[in-house]
This record gives structure tokens, C-alpha cells and sequence, in this order.
């Protein structure tokens, strides 16, 4: 069998267009295509990420990228050799309707960080307890943009989306069991959300939101 | 052919069980069969009724069943010679989260009404504008039992759940479009409702939810 | 990375509202999450409890904290200082088809125990051999609310729900294999219920009908 | 466009092999492709039928074929020259849950009865009130197979296969609303019937039933 | 917590009404609810069975046991203390599509044995090759009942069902990948079967169809 | 029954709250509810519109209210009295893959130019000719948001994601027919886009998207 | 609302690197949007069609364009000015399993002879009568492609794929009802077909079988 | 229990009629069925292959079958005495998304080779970065037949589809996560193809894909 092209092609090109290089998705990579991956960011790129990590690729690479974090509630792996704050003025506030959606919104809120945003994070304020929400209203409405994630029913979304009067980022999560399939009850409610200013990201996808967030934060 | 059989039985044991006549679903029935069964009903009881009725039936009936009336919102077709107010001290709130919900939450109220209960209306309080629901709490705080309503995305259950101490019977309504799945979003995220005291009926089921809310009421 | 929120925010304020201290739900929770969880509601309540606990939580903690039991069957862990029955003249009667439900319904029977209430369990009378269920017919009518547990096809609960004239909460279990697509097949069956009284809870959502139970009973 | 074959191939065989003539599926043909079929049946055949018919069918053919029936409820057009039983000894039973389930009962009825079986049908007899069952259950217990037909949840199947010790085919039907989804649930609900007895049919499959059940009759 | 029931009902009277004693469905219970089962009926019969065992319950049960069979195909436990056949003049074909659907396959072929049948086994002849299924139409031809299994399309169901004037019994295996969602493929062709006989039991549903072909065969 | 409230509450809060007031959806509400809502608006404002309108509401308003227009592509029906262009240095690119997709399209670009926003429309340029697309990629890379709208399998969304580093709105709509599911393949196709700037709206949701273009564009 | 792009851009380029000018696809345009693209297309190509056209359209055409044909079983309009065999040694062979997936198999068969090949067609061949298929196997053994059409189950395509050593093209069709789902369990049999020479389109998609067994005949 | 048919029919007939013996499918086989297989068939045929295979099968037949080689990407167990190509002159291009899709690819790319034909690798270029695609559009136009395999969107297909002239057999594969729903987003987004001469083999089907890709080269 005769395999002329090479496995995997760093696009970097990407990275000029996008200011920001080219992010490996870990998950259905062998550790030898992340480490290489990783290997070429490094030799290119002062801040670069990596998302739904695992140790076994960190401690591949630790030795020789001292740099390198592995945060483990959110599963990325990235190296930042400076901090840099390019959208400072912006604030990114990441929402959670419960403890069990931090992974996911860690992922978020890292992502839009290691790009250059301040975070604020406010957790386990599900709307089965309106009060908790409501007590962190002015908090909230610092926000520049708002990533909301919840799993089970997905309410969170549409009543932030009612308070607030900027772009809302929805993630569903699959937090729950039995007939939230998974994320399929959240991900439904929030398409279907009755509060127009809010659009939705695939199941659990924190990287995405945390992505667009900072796109948003750098129109200009 | 020979059929034997009458094509319709009516079940008098039930509404001796059951504290209410039988009542007649029309959709799938022929009006000559709905017209039979009301004119038996007629007969035997002061007070009974038909949901999913239509004016077919009402025009063929309404010259020999003086009382009988046909509500063009809710599609309830009823007859109650006298109004017995039986659960007076115990309130069954009804709350929608749209105005296209109103005509299952007046299949809600109306059943509720006819078996006796009193019954208050709190339509249009959705989640996109959580004040609407937060100025009429007092008002909601005096139920013993809710009906909630809501299409989309359903979170309206989830939040007045959260806001109260009694039964919550949450019904999704087919209210909605794309995603909606014909009330299937709705269903999903009432069903994953975080809040505890949240159960949920059939998609647009305004009757089982009244006619559950009596049975809630009539626990003494 | 700045955390400057806590992890987990306990709902001190609901327990006030809902005369029942917050439920720890574990699944998705780490271990540490749990423990600080329980630790802090240890303070503070007599009576408190976790579902789908696990027995590393249980290990960690049963030192200090001696009342500290864990039912495997339930996977609830929970503390009760004191027996109090506050609903002792309203029974609530748990009826399983099969053996394979026990797990949820001891969730959900504990939790109504937990919560003050008289329970009976009448396990294993699926309609296959409908003569079980009869033979148990005076017990059954005893019940001030029901709640009904089954898998596969879920018949059960409309069988019991036209038999009785009380509330009945219908749980469908993931019981099944096959076309029961983990519980999704009860799920409709249930939701489509020809009996008026019943309501449905999400798949193995045992503490929710207990929780719910608890609240009907609590209605005066 | 030369289309040198025909558009309908009757299948002449198949009568021979199968012990009656090839029955006309009408719906999604044509009235001229229906006519065609019916007037070859009736030159080489006593007795046949086709489902899903309609009355343009039968008023386009009932002067040249004076013995064709249209029967209205079921939407079968057949002729029978002669009646002729051929398992007079074996019973068939046709169980609806509702009213609105006879057009489908029909269909199954109908069909056994032009294969030469003797139909015993017993309507409206749905388990929110098991009585109206169970007070039948002598004449059911005389059957040599059985069919149930019911939509909504489909839970008869399951009750009546726990009943008896013979064939059980069960029919769902579109019956419903919401949840139902056009017969999906009783579907789901039939095949995870936990009796040991019971077959399932598609979906308003009333002719599949009736040609079943002739065909174990047919078992000597 | 008292719980004053027992956790398992043996259902004595079913045998008596059905002629074979309660089958065992062990998934889902634990190893000494098994055990507790099988012990009962091995006190009351000479012949009963368990479906979905597996080898622990085996290993606990031997040495009181002796007549005891673990049948690590089909996964089927059961006592036969002696060998009778009551429907010897009627066969029992058992044929599959492929390999893969054999242990489902004599789930079926064993309980049909059990209950005193004579079946033959016709295994792999799925329709990509149709002529290993038409090679031996004279074998099916002998056939009283037949069951087909067959994952991924199905398709074997319907040109069985085609060939001959018998019932079919089909059953869906979870065989298959992808757009097979583990016999849902399947599940749906055979439902939509173009042939008459045909009905459909659940996926992977071996005892169902080898109960049901006794119960035809029983007819007489 | 006394209905002692309003069946429609018109929210004037959200208008301050939201910049714009609140936006009729007619679809679900009956022709008198629309136009009592459209007098309201009409007394209160100098822009106003409404969704899924219809030309019998038109009708019945258009004397009284002479700057009236309804869009027959759209359906939307609005008044601007004054036209003004709030966010005039950055465009609203709005994209769609067919000429099917121009309704939803047109509802999207008008609810933003109403808003105060100008909008380039670039419509018809699937990706089934790749070239299309490149061909106006100077004129797409002028946007400040783009909003893609895409049927069948929706993939416009992903390759614009790609070319452009500006936030992707992403609209399913339901043209297409058989494995479309009116919308699904598109919605499923748009939420697992590769391209992480991409976000989504419900099936058909063109008012969303244009309401959310204008949210991003008012941050500042 | 100033619109200054075209509602229809014609793709002039795609006809010359497909050697046929683009096929319109009416359903959903307008008549006015597909009369003025049938226009364009008449003045730059002596041969070009549409598909799911309507008689509206060709009544508003016939005069100008008096070579237009509307084919009224397949909804096909075209115009040959004159007939080319391109492929004339390669046969296309369309094969139906009932009479009601006609239409589509003439969508694939028109629209293959239009792109200039020969084309067989075998109507009403379904597995339920399997020798009806097997007599034709001669004439089946001559095509270079072949392309099956079949609904309800869509086995057709497997035993097909298993007689022959050429591409099979198999189109599910929404030909069926209940647990069909409108073609659904079709493409899904279809889908996981054991015979490893089926490729399957969308369901009802005659237009684009056609289209790829002309591509398939024209490699050389 | 008397089995007293074999366990495994090996297809002698099928490999003369398709040129190529019949392929063993190891998943849900058992490593003694699949060694038996292999060892039949090294008796009878120089060249070989069976898919999904295991280490397992490999290290038990290596030391009797030194020709047998286990790749581990693809997991395609094969012999292949000598080298043969039959279609040198028309290339299979095999073309991936992701690197995650290799696996799938292998697969195909593996098989079509085995069976004769010259494959050339496209990998990792996803739509999202369309300049990677472009840039080997000259390489890719060499294509006689084309196999595009992509999880997530698989928008991949619709745009290869658009540039090339040549038939498109599209593979969904299972890489994605959330609303990707183990492949189904790509399935349906690749039976939605806007480009007309796109076919679509099972999620993860590389094995169908290349043995097509090789039937439709053998067409001369």
C-alpha cells in the first residue's frame, strides 16, 4: 500500500487569516497525530490550543514544552508564553445552569481568553431558582456577549436572552438523563428559544462558543 | 357482514367511579356517533362534555339540547344545567407563555370550571420577558395547583416551578415551528424540567391537565 | 486563569421556599463537589439527601458523618436525625410491573419517606398477568396519590390510571432492550395514557414523582 | 419516451400459490390503474378485494361489475359471488380500544371474512376502564387467534396477551394526538409488550392482520 | 425503610393458564434475584427456562442443579428433565440472514424446543446471494411456522414471506452498523414487509418468536 | 366562564429594554388579535413590524394605517415612518444557497434594515458551484456579519465559516424534500459545521438572524 | 428595500463543465421564476429539462416554446429539439418494485434518455414475488447500471445487488404508510444493504439516479 | 439440541459471479467463525480480505498464513499473493475531511486496491479551509471515480460534487460529537447533496465504497 501524502496537514494558512493558528481537536486523533500536531504549533506560535485533550499527550510533551498546561475540568491543552489582553474594554460572561455544565464552559471561557478577552464566569444559576439569576442581573448586563450553557431542559438560555440586550451564545450540554437524550431536550429548547437575540452551538461544543464570542468581541 | 356489536359503548360504570360523566373526544369519531353519545350523556347527567368538538355537531344538537354550548377557543362542546362550585376554597391557576397557547389552556380552565373548581387565568407571561411573570407572583402564589402552558420551547414550566410549593402540571403545546417538531421541544424540555414539582401531560392535552388538576383538588 | 466564583453555589434559599433542604444530584458531579456539598448541608439540616450517589462518596464521608446511610438499591444517600411523619393520614402507594424497576421506585419511595410520608410499595404486577394487579385492588384504592413505575411498553400506568380516582405519576424506567429505545417507548406510552389522571415524569426520574407525590400530599 | 413494457404486471401466480387472488393495493395508483385491476380480477376470479378505496373506483366500475361492495368504513371494495367458510370451526377476534380504531378493525374483519372465517368483533373495550374487558373475557377465550387494534398508548395488546394462550396480533393505529406521533407510540408500545404471545402489524395495518390470522387458521 | 413485600412475585397461576411455567428474563435483575427464581421453579417443574443468563447465575446454581444447561449462544439457562414433544407433526423453520443473527436465532430455536417443538435450523441465506435461500425452498416449504432473523435491512422477512403460505415471524437483530441504529433498519423493513404473513416481534426478540410459533403450532 | 383577563398583553416594557418594540408573530394568533396589536404599536411608535403576517390583516388595516406595507416574499408586514440608518459603517451580508431560500432570506434582511442596519444581498450561490461563491468573495469579505441561509444539506454555512473571519449566522430552511426533513439535514448539517465561527437558528427563522445581525452590529 | 442582485442567477459555467445545461428544479420558485429560467435556457440549448414542474408552467410556455413537453407521471418538462444516443452501447435498466413508485422511476428514466442513453424498464418486479424478478434475469444481466426503485421496505435493492455485478443505484420512495415515515424505513434498508454494490440516493430522488447513471455510463 | 446444519456457509458461488471471493465481515462473529473463514478461503483463492477485523484473529492464523497481513489503520485483515492490476488506466481518488476520517478511508482506498485498481490518498481537506481543496483540484480532476468520506457536516461531498464530472460515492463516517448523532448530520446532509451526481453509502461503509468504486471502473 503505497500512502504518498502525509497524514495530517497543519493548514497555516488558517492562522493568517484567522489571527489565531489552527486549533487541534484531540478527540478521534491518535496521540501521535496530536503530538506532532502540537510540535509544529509550537516551533510557529507563542499561544496555541488544543481541545478534548488527555493526559497521555501531555505527558508525551511536557518535557519538552515546559509551557504547556492541561486543564483538566475543561480537557484543553495549550501553551500561552505571553498573556495578552486584545479585547479588553469587551467583557465575555460565561453562564452555567449548573455545576455539572463547567467542563463545557470552561472550554468556552479558556478558548476566549488564550484569544485575548477578560471572562467573567457565573455558575449554577439554572432557572429553577430565578433569584440566584436575578441577584447577578447587573453583573450580567456588563457583558459585550453572553454564552449561556445548560443541559436538561435548556431554559437558562431564553431568560438570560429576555434580560439582556446583547448577542447571546447557546450551548447545550449533555448534562441530563433519560429524555434528554443526550443534549438533544437542551439543544431543542434553545433553537427554539422565544428570545430573539439568541443563536445555539452544537451539543457541549464550548470551543465554538468561546471561538465566536471573540469574533464578536473583535468587530470593530 | 354481520356486526353484532353496537359501535359504541358507553362506559356508565366510569362516571360513577370517576365523579364525572364520561367525556366524549369527538376528533376521529363521526358526528353521528358524536351526536349519539351526547344525546345519551344528555339523559342520564346535568353536566357533561366533548373535547376536540366541532360546529357540525353543535348545529345538529343545539335545537334539542338548549344548554348545550360550543366554546370556539377551546373546541369544547358542554352542557351544565347547574354551576357547582365543589373545591371553592382551592384555586387551579392557569398560565400560558404566548397567546397561541390560549386555546388548549381554555381546554385546561373549562374542563377544570365544569368539575366544579375555580379557576384563575394568567395568559401571555412567557420567559423572554421574565417581569411579566415576576409582577403577577403574588397573584400565582395563591394557587393550589398550576397548568402551565407553553409552546417552543417550554421553559415557562421550569420557572414557575421553581417559584412555588405546589403541583405543577406543565403542558407543551404544538405551538412553534421548524425545530418545534410539532410540540416535541416542548415536550422534551418540560419533561427534563429542573424544577422538582413539575409533571407533564400529552402535547396540546388541556383536557388531561383540568381534569388532573380537579383530581389534585378534590384530595381531601 | 482567574476563578474568582465558587464551584458550586448551594441554593440555601430554596430549602426555606420548598420546606426541604436542595437534593444533591451526583451524577456529573465530582466526588469533591459532592462531599462539599454534603458537608455544608450537614450543618445545617436534619434531614437532607443525595441521588445517584456511589459508594466512593459514601466511604469518604461516613466517618464524620455517622447517620450517613447509602441505599444501594436507589443509589440515594441520605441523613435523617429524626423520623417525622408529616402526611401520616394521605398514603402514597408505588406500584411496579416489574422487578427490574425497583431501583427507581425505591428512589422514588425513599424520597417520599424522606420527605415525611407514609409509603407502600406493591411491586412486580405487570398487565402481563393482569389477575396480580386485581388481586391488590382493595390495598391500591387505599392511596392518596399513586405512583406507577414500568418499562417496555408502560402499559401499567393507564391500567392503574382507570382503576383508581387519585392522582397517578407515572415514571417510565429504561427497563426494556431493543424498541424500547432505553425507556423512550414507555415514555410515549405514558405521554398517550387514555386514562385522564395521569401525568408523566422523565425516564428513571424516581425522586422527581417522590418529590411531587410529597407535594400533592402537602396540599391542605 | 417507448415505454415497451406494461405499467401493471397482475401477479397470476401469486393467487395459485397463495389461495387467493392478489388484493389491490389502491392507494398511490391511479383510478385507470385500479379499474384495470378490478376488471381482470373479476374475469378470472369469485371472490377478491383491494384496500384504500374510494368511491370514484366504485362508481367508475359498478354497472358492469353489479356484485362490487364499497363498504364506507373500512374502505374496502370487494365482490364475493358466493360466501363460502372455510374455517368455520376457528374464531377470529377483532379488540379495538376505541371508536375510533373500527375503520382499521374493519379492514382486518372484513378481509378474514372474505377468506372464509367467521369474525367475532368486540369494540370499544380500551383499558382506562379494564371492565368492559374483563367482562368479556369468556367470549374472548373462545377465540382461536386474536387481533387488537388500538392507538394512543396500545396497552390492550399487552392486557389481552396476558389473558389467553393464543396468537395475539396486534394492530397500533393512528389514533392520537401529540405524542402519539401517527401511531408511533402505540407501535413502540406493542412491540415491547411484555406477553409473550403478541405480534405486531405496521401501522393501520388492518388487511395485514385479517390475512394473518386466515393464514393460521389455515393451519390443520 | 420497611419494606414489606416481596422484591419477586413468581406467578404460579401463569403457567397453569399458559402450559409452561414463568420464563426467567434475567437482564436487569441481579444474581440472587435469579438464583431465588430459578430455585422455585425447580422445586414445582420438571422443564423451565431463563432467557439472557448468564454464566455467574450458572456457577451459583450447578451443584444443586444438575439438570441445569447454560447454552452460551443464545444465552439461555434451563432444566429439561425430560424430553417431550407435542407437536411433533408440525415444524418450527428457524432461518437467518446471516452468521451474526445466530444467537438470537437460537434463543428462538431452543425455547421452541423446550416447549416441545421439532425445529429446523436454516442459517445464513441472506438475500445478497439468493440462491442459497432458493436452493432450499423445498426444506421451507415443510415449514407450519417459520421465524426469519435478519439484521441490517431485513429484507430476508419479506422474500420468505413471499415464497410461502404460512405464518412468518420476523424478527430484527441489532446485527449491523451506522444507519442500522442497532436494528431499527431492520425493525422498520420487516414492518413494511410488501408480504402478507408477515409480523414482527421486537429486535432481538428470539423467545418472543419462538413462544409465539409453539403457540401457533398449539392450535389445533 | 369569566375571563377577567386581556388575551393578549402587549409588553411596552421590552421595547425600552430592547431598542425596537416588540415584533408581532401572527402565525397562531387570529386576524383580530394582530390588528389589535398592530393599533397599539401604531399609537406608540414610528417603526414597527410583524412575522408570518398575511394579506387579510393587511386588508383590514391598510385605510387606517397608510404606511402599512406587507412584504408578499417575507410576509412581513411593517410601518417606517422614518427611515434611519443607525449602523451604517457595517454591513449585514445576508447569503443564501438557493432561490427557494429567498423568502426566509428576505425576512432576515428586512427585519435588519428596519432595525437601522444596511444589508447586501448575494443570493443563490450553493456550494454544488463552488465558483459562485468566489466569484463575489471581495463583496463577501466587506460584511461585519454574515447571515448564510441554506436548505437540503446546508452546507453554505461551513464553506463561508471558512473564507470569511467575521460572525456566521446560520439559518436551516426547510426547502428540499424526502431525507431533508423539512430542515433537519440542514439544521444537523449547520450546528456540526467545521468552521468555528458558525452559529445557529431554528429551521426558517429569518427574523432571528436579522435581529441578531443587528444586535452585533449595535456592540460598540 | 433596495435589492440590487437578481432573484435567479442562471449557472451558464456548470453546462459546460457537466455537458448539460443546469436542470431547474421547480418546486419551490414560482412560476414566474421558472418560466423566465426555462426561457434563458431555450435560447442557449437545443436540449434541457426541469423537474417536479406543474401544468401551470407549461400552459404559460406551450405557445412560445413549441417543443416543450410536460410528462405528467414524472412532473418532468423538457424540450429536445433532437433525440442523441450518446451511450448506446451501455444500457440503463430502471426496475420498480410496485406500480407506485412509477413516477420517480420516470423522473430517472426521462432524465437519463434526455442526457442521451438507452433505457430498459422493469416495472412492478417486488420481492413479495420473487420469481416475477427472476424471470426477468436475462434482460436484467444486460444493463451496464441499473437503478431500483422500491418504498415500504426497499428490499428490492438487495436482492437485486446480489444477482448482478454492476453498479446498482438504489432511490427509496415515499411509496408506503405508517412505520414507512414517508420513505424513511425504505432509505434505511436500503442503506444497510448486505449486496456491496448499492449506492442509495434520496428518498424520491429519480432525477438524481438518472443523472448519475449517465455519468457512470459516460467514464470510458 | 440437534444443530444439524453448519455454523458458517462460505459463498463458493458468489466470488466466480463477482470476481472477487466473498469478503468475511468479522464484527459480531466469533474469532473461531472468522478463522475457519479465513482458512477456507486461503485454500481456494490468491487473494482475500475480510474488514473490521482483530489482533486476535491475526496472531492466530499468522504462523499458518505468512502471507496474511493486519492493517491497523483500517483494520482490514488481507492476503494478496501477487499484485494485479486490472483498471490501471482509471483512478479511484479517495478524499477525507478530517484526519480522524483516515481510518474509513484506509478502508476503502485498501479494498479498491486489493481488488485491482490504482487508488490516489486526498487527505484532510475539510471544507472549512476551501484553498486546501482547490489547490489539488488538478489531481483530482484525474479521477475516473471518486470516494469522499467526512463525519461532522460532511459538506465535502456537495463540493467535490460540484467540481468534478465523475461519479461521487459519498461515506458518511461516524466522527463528530453532540447533534453529529454517530454520523446521521453527515448522512442526511450527504443524501441532500445539491450536486446531482452524488451517491451515499452507510455511515463508516468504506468497504462498499471502494468495492463500488471498483464495480464501476470494471464497466467498460
Amino acid at each position: 500500500m503505497n500512502k504518498e501524502i502525509d497524514d495530517l496537514t497543519i493548514d497555516w494558512e488558517r492562522s493568517k487569516r484567522q489571527t489565531f493558528p489552527e486549533v487541534v481537536y484531540c478527540q478521534g486523533k491518535t496521540d501521535q497525530q496530536c503530538i506532532e500536531a502540537f510540535k509544529a504549533l509550537y516551533k510557529a506560535y507563542p499561544t496555541f490550543m488544543g481541545t478534548r485533550g488527555r493526559s497521555s499527550i501531555y505527558e508525551a510533551l511536557k518535557k519538552d514544552m515546559p509551557e504547556l498546561v492541561y486543564d483538566e475540568t475543561s480537557h484543553i491543552l495549550y501553551v500561552q508564553k505571553e498573556k495578552k489582553i486584545v479585547n479588553g474594554d469587551r467583557l465575555i460572561t460565561v453562564i452555567t445552569a449548573g455545576t455539572s455544565d463547567v467542563p463545557v464552559a470552561e472550554e468556552a471561557a479558556i478558548t476566549a481568553e488564550l484569544m485575548g478577552n477578560q471572562v467573567d464566569r457565573i455558575y449554577d444559576v439554572g432557572v429553577a431558582g430565578i433569584h440566584r439569576l436575578l441577584d447577578k442581573l447587573n453583573r450580567i448586563r456588563k457583558a459585550n456577549v453572553i454564552i449561556v450553557l445548560a443541559g436538561m431542559e435548556g431554559a437558562l438560555a431564553s431568560v438570560v436572552g429576555g434580560l439582556v440586550n446583547v448577542p447571546v451564545i447557546a450551548v447545550p450540554t449533555s448534562v441530563g438523563y433519560g429524555a434528554s437524550f443526550h443534549g438533544l431536550a437542551a439543544l431543542l429548547g434553545m433553537l427554539n428559544s422565544c428570545s430573539a437575540g439568541v443563536s445555539v452551538m452544537n451539543i457541549d461544543n464550548g470551543f465554538g462558543a468561546g471561538r465566536l464570542a471573540h469574533t464578536i468581541n473583535s468587530r470593530r
